[in-house]
């Protein structure tokens, strides 16, 4: 059934709140009636913020990650190494590897995977601005960071084909038993790829550094 | 551990919705990255929408209800028995008896219950309203509609002593086994008033029209 509003602009939000994904009506005018209760600013400043993010936010020239700026803050700190670039699908890949704090060098958002079932090709990737940047050669390793899935296979493959003619070190992320896991309870393809990638002992202090 | 972003603007937005009642940095940051993906229109729209609620949306002269205008839907509406009137705590109580499409009189919307605990006490509702529509005349039945609470028994009775001089019905919501309910998982209190005040069978087929 569906559900009786006594106000219009309360009915406006509501809807707008429940087209963002994993919110229902309730919980939408939950957060409707919660604004409500806040002061006039801060409900200007909420509402200015989300305009604002949508039409100033840029996405870095180089790396394409999400950015205020013509060039997003990692690209243009001179702190990074600039010569090893780390392929990720997503802004949010990049958040997850920089909260890590283990990795100084620069990225390449790729803004997905080559999937021919959802339509996306290369050319809806930014893969040639990637094979651009890598026959620049200032480049001399790139780390693939993509989902262990068939469609991060598939683009870790065509990327691959693109860029091995050049003088660049191509990497791909370690797989193998998570921190913590026991061996009893990991799948036997992680198990079996750790054993088969096995690193040196001396690695596991490195890390821990 | 703090979440690094790219973008100051994506930054704030984020923060913005993680102050939303059960939203976590996660689902802002989700949120906020749906948001990107819309086109321009539709957010500013969703950001004005915000905006609009909270400087536009007013409460109703009469039954402090939400409402667009000065006086509410449900009160301007002369279909409307406006000889009864429920009392409620919430605007959200008003939505779901009005879900029920089951009742035809007007509310009045208390906008709380007395709770010395959280140091809301009679002059923070809207009683002095209630007592002042109740004293005018026009009004025959008044049904108390708040929770079963210690707070909203104790606020019924507040009313109820204000309200007992005047010639008026003072009726309250049916409390019993709710519909589908089985016997033996229902509470003993809710069973023992349900029996104590059992109701003529032909109300069933009432209710059901």
């Amino acid at each position: 059934m569906n559900q009786l509003y006594s106000s219009k602009l309360l009915e406006n939000v509501v809807g707008e709140f429940s087209r963002l994904p994993g919110i229902g009506k309730k919980t939408a005018l939950r957060m409707a009636l919660h604004l409500l209760r806040q002061d006039e600013e801060s409900v200007r400043q909420f509402g200015q913020a989300v305009i604002q993010l949508r039409s100033e936010v840029m996405y870095c020239r180089d790396c394409h990650n999400l950015s205020d700026t013509e060039v997003c803050e990692i690209c243009s700190d001179p702190r990074r190494d600039h010569s090893i670039v780390c392929v990720v699908e997503t802004v949010r890949d990049v958040m997850s590897i920089e909260n890590t704090m283990q990795y100084q060098g620069v990225y390449h958002v790729l803004g997905g995977v080559i999937s021919p079932m959802d339509g996306i090709g290369p050319a809806d990737l930014t893969v040639e601005s990637l094979e651009h940047r890598i026959s620049g050669g200032t480049v001399s390793e790139m780390i693939l960071a993509l989902s262990t899935t068939m469609e991060g296979d598939t683009t870790n493959f065509y990327i691959y084909r693109k860029v091995k003619h050049l003088p660049v070190i191509i990497s791909t992320l370690a797989r193998g038993l998570a921190i913590g896991d026991e061996l009893e309870y990991a799948d036997q393809v992680t198990l079996g790829r750790s054993i088969v990638n096995r690193t040196p002992f001396e690695n596991t202090f490195k890390k821990l550094s």
